[in-house]
């Protein structure tokens, strides 16, 4: 908790307060409410997990039926796997701060965080409402970032902006996540805001294009979650004029910005995933499809025996050409098939290059951050993947977390 | 290596012998020739890894262009990801034996086993094999099951007999394996002799149908070698009548010893997986379709997050629950979705069950061995997948192992 105070700017319409609700945690805030303007438009993408936890089927719901004007966010319980008692609280606490407002329940987006499987202590989020209510402000994402954490270790927040027609527009977003980390749709709790009026249509093209090549598109454990979710905000109270065209300079612009911040909140995850000491780029070209080139990306991501190997910095190169070999590429030719480190070539024609020397390969496995670089040779589709390394930490971690 | 004698029964017409050839290890036998009777036959199975070692094309190579009469088999060394270089240096540790047998290059088969991508280096093969050649015996299968050990820590090897009209057919196996083991046709090397006479059609298809099971249904990491094999011999030296009839008892009796040897070769390879300190059996039952069972099974054996509750002993449901949910199953119904530790009933229709109590979870997950079954109420195929736990261990030893 002694990170500095990382950077933001407010985005007008957006306002933030955080709590402590004692959930879980008893030495600090656990809870955060997200008040959005009178007009703000919401998109959101949820977990694919068919276990999907109750604020999730719940925020589905209330945004379906109208827009919303809050989020309520908590860590330390995830609301998950608890079955029709989980669904109620996840509609009472919703309940708790619609009373304090005076809006409908339905107006209000449950998000949960935390270890699966235990009743939400819901009175004690009702109990702290009155107090994120009280800490609402625009600047209030630095607090809100910290109180959504659970095994992160740092804050995940950052900001863009530009200009439009002289009037400028923000983006700020949050993300919290560290361990089950593979998103399949959205990612562990991220938010983000803007202050540009946008269609909803094309709301939720600009969050599902950002989110696909970010949050889509990293692995820590493998393990996607109960909860993933990712909200884009739109409050619309920036001067700038409306946007309601894909083609616009405006669209593109705000799509930019909202693709770079999910973006560096993404790697922000991945470099703070669970025990993590470094942040990989896999990358796979010259696949035959997309599918293949995130197969053979996501075994590399995934395989242990690689990710010890660059936990210990050692160019075990075997591991990668073992793990391209079993990720199920029908017919791949393994004479046509190239690795690289960075610019180092390990692989050349399905074996060892002959110019390759440990020691350049350990020279950019010793970096934080590298890329491994596999060239199929069967086509011209690629993909990114972001992972990081395992370590002694990762199983401590993990070992004893709820202990 | 201070491992007590492992008990066995001599294979008649199979004779090991082992020696020291310093390829990577410096004090202990790392080269093994299992000399076949005349008239052997011999079934195999290779590895699907795309990037499989050149000692497993050549073997194939040989295997089809006739019978073998001898195997010869290093560890330290896999020979794999070494392109041109490997195929020819496998063939020139065949042709070393060879010679000193006075037969042919093809009548020998190379396996390999020990780190990816370095060259083998033949010459030191080539002087040893006298020393292994003294040394036949068919008493040489514990010095054998050392002898192809890596990372393993325990020699794999066990025996079954049954009697046949008052004959005994004895069934023989060893198996090496701990790291990179998630076998997808067979596991990293196991050899299985008998002395019964069988028709080669028929020898292939015990040996398919034993593997399927045991190796086939083991994972320690997900990651499937380079260099897996696994191998029936069948020597003929038995009184018994041959086998040449599927339907007959003798098959039965036969294809049920080597059943029982494959699948106690492949717990004790997960009971000896890097790091392991728990053999878990993860049962699904209730699935649509084996491939179904199968995909669940393996997505909760792989599972990090399980994986690392496992070692701790703590029974953490919701990693299984959420495990489940990401497995991919097309429309699965949550509320018809059971899990059980051993009896005890954690989640009843998708939620936790109303009598569970952590001290049964913790009371099961605290023993050596349990099995974790999941029941998904969608028809009636079933799978079980043999896993271990993941460790600090795993992690330091393969953070280490070529250092």
């Amino acid at each position: 908790m002694n990170n500095p105070e990382p950077e933001f700017l407010p985005v007008p319409g957006i306002r933030l307060g955080a709590a402590a609700a004692g959930i879980k945690y008893t030495d600090r805030n656990d809870l955060v409410v997200i008040e959005l303007a009178e007009g703000t438009d919401c998109a959101a993408v949820f977990t694919r997990n068919a276990f999907c936890a109750a604020p999730v089927v719940v925020a589905r719901e209330h945004l379906q039926a109208v827009a919303p004007r809050y989020l309520l966010i908590n860590s330390g319980n995830a609301n998950a796997g608890t079955g029709g008692d989980g669904l109620r609280a996840a509609r009472e606490a919703c309940r708790a701060l619609a009373a304090a407002r005076g809006c409908a329940i339905n107006q209000i987006l449950p998000f949960s965080t935390g270890v699966i499987g235990e009743a939400l202590p819901v009175n004690r989020i009702a109990v702290a409402v009155p107090e994120a209510l009280t800490a609402l402000s625009d600047r209030g994402w630095p607090a809100a970032a910290r109180a959504i954490m659970t095994t992160d270790t740092v804050p995940k927040l950052c900001s863009r902006q530009f200009e439009y027609q002289g009037q400028r527009v923000t983006v700020t977003g949050m993300a919290k996540g560290s361990g089950m980390i593979r998103p399949d749709m959205a990612t562990m709790l991220a938010y983000v805001a803007t202050d540009a009026r946008v269609e909803p249509g094309l709301l939720q093209a600009c969050l599902e294009q950002a989110v696909a090549p970010s949050f889509n598109s990293i692995t820590v454990d493998g393990d996607t979650s109960t909860n993933d979710a990712c909200v884009l905000l739109a409050s619309g109270v920036s001067p700038c004029p409306p946007i309601n065209d894909s083609g616009s300079a405006l669209f593109k612009d705000l799509c930019s910005a909202v693709g770079e911040v999910c973006m560096e909140l993404a790697r922000a995850i991945v470099r703070d995933g669970e025990g993590a000491t470094k942040l990989v780029e896999v990358r796979v070209d010259q696949a035959a499809s997309l599918e293949e080139a995130r197969r053979v990306a996501y075994t590399i991501a995934h395989s242990p025996l690689v990710k010890t190997a660059l936990f210990a910095s050692d160019p075990n190169w075997g591991r990668i050409l073992a793990a391209v070999g079993r990720a199920g590429v029908e017919g791949l030719v393994v004479e046509r098939v190239g690795i690289w480190l960075d610019d180092i070539c390990i692989v050349r024609h399905g074996s060892r290059a002959a110019d390759y020397t440990e020691a350049a390969g350990q020279s950019v496995m010793e970096q934080d951050t590298f890329t491994i670089r596999v060239a199929l040779g069967r086509g011209d589709q690629s993909t990114r993947v972001l992972t990081c390394d395992l370590s002694h930490e990762y199983v401590r971690i993990n070992a004893e977390y709820r202990t």
